[in-house]
């Protein structure tokens, strides 16, 4: 019996180049059941005859893909982001190998919605993107040719949620919801106006590094609902000082 | 410290159609440190300048393949032999899946010299080929769209092998320092002085449960020295306002 794959996640392709490549993501996640696709801003436009060309027959995946302009409208339904990159980055995030993150996430009640971003072909993710993420993903390949290509990353990801097939029963319900990206976006612009407010950023180019440290941190915190509508009564209180 | 990969199997491609097909086993093979491939009849001749060009760089394993006229040759110093299908057939060979059947290899002790089949891209290995295989691996793949590509499959046992060998937990390091539970007691401190100025607790029952949430939230969030620093110049920032 294949195992039951509860709470699927969403596979979010940003910036890809080539046409070719997102309908092999497409095959390879069919392939392992997955069938939610998101793109952000894709470089030759959607919908892609190219794409359809490489799907091998993987179009359901093909005309239910969903696009978006900016990354937070892709994952504003989330409740988990976990980031598939190739280096090491200098960021706070922790990094995960590819079978322990996938564990994670499907062991953790309730499953979360989750998604998985995979960058532009040529460069991967850059920093600002993975500030979004609760985790990043290492895929331990051989290190004196590590490089895997997209499809082939997507491939590896979709078998391993397959083959990790979710416990049975156990529906221990945890009543405090995890927050949405969109919930925890809204907080940030909140905390961002108010540092605009006072002067805090006293030159501009400092105001991108600080605010993705304070994503960075809110995500890492992977806070619930309620937790946010503290830190919003916090704030408030802080503000009206 | 990349995970130790004892008896690394031969990969054998038989009777393979496109070039371009065996650069991409290449490839795969090579990200997950396995370098022994042979080719059985390759119908395109060998070498061959298309497989360069898809091998994106793993020329040691093109370099190094032997070619050979009969299966029998090519697996003829193995001690096991397993081979890929993706059909149920009407044959007296056990059947695994691909974890499975990956596990019992590394899991022999001594471990036994072994090779792992691949059938042509259209038609897979025929019976006659399958007779010589102690084993048949099953893809444990969506069963409504279940058909992997030749270089999908060789990817996805060259991960399994890779995966299977005693893995170190690559959880990335971080350079940047934690903070003391000392200077995350500094910081809830002054934000409770904070919330204390701007009578943010009504009534003195609710402050210890906000503060202990702020201070879960805090200290899951596991912030480093650095990111406290932050913290407390964006707190500055909202008190002053």
């Amino acid at each position: 019996m294949p195992p039951s794959i509860s709470a699927p996640p969403v596979i979010i392709l940003v910036e890809t180049q080539m046409g070719e490549n997102i309908g092999m993501c497409a095959r390879a996640m069919l392939n392992c059941g997955l069938d939610q696709l998101r793109l952000v801003r894709p470089r030759d436009g959607w919908p892609n005859e190219k794409a359809r060309a490489t799907a091998a027959g993987a179009n359901i995946v093909l005309d239910n893909a969903k696009v978006y302009e900016h990354i937070d409208e892709a994952i504003g339904d989330c409740q988990r982001v976990l980031a598939a990159t190739a280096r090491q980055r200098n960021l706070r995030i922790p990094g995960l190998n590819l079978r322990e993150a996938v564990r994670e996430i499907v062991d953790a009640t309730p499953p979360p919605k989750t998604a998985i971003l995979f960058g532009p072909e040529a460069s991967g993710l850059d920093n600002d993107t993975l500030a979004r993420a609760d985790r990043l993903i290492h895929f331990p390949t051989n290190p004196d040719f590590p490089s895997l290509n997209l499809a082939q990353a997507v491939l590896l990801l979709s078998w391993e949620w397959r083959q990790s097939s979710p416990l049975e029963s156990a529906t221990i319900v945890n009543p405090d919801l995890p927050a949405t990206r969109e919930e925890t976006n809204a907080y940030l612009a909140r905390i961002e106006q108010a540092l605009d407010n006072s002067q805090f950023f006293l030159t501009p180019e400092r105001k991108p590094n600080i605010i993705r440290s304070l994503r960075t941190f809110v995500t890492r915190s992977n806070a619930s609902h309620k937790e946010l509508r503290m830190l919003h009564g916090v704030l408030t209180a802080l503000i009206k000082n």
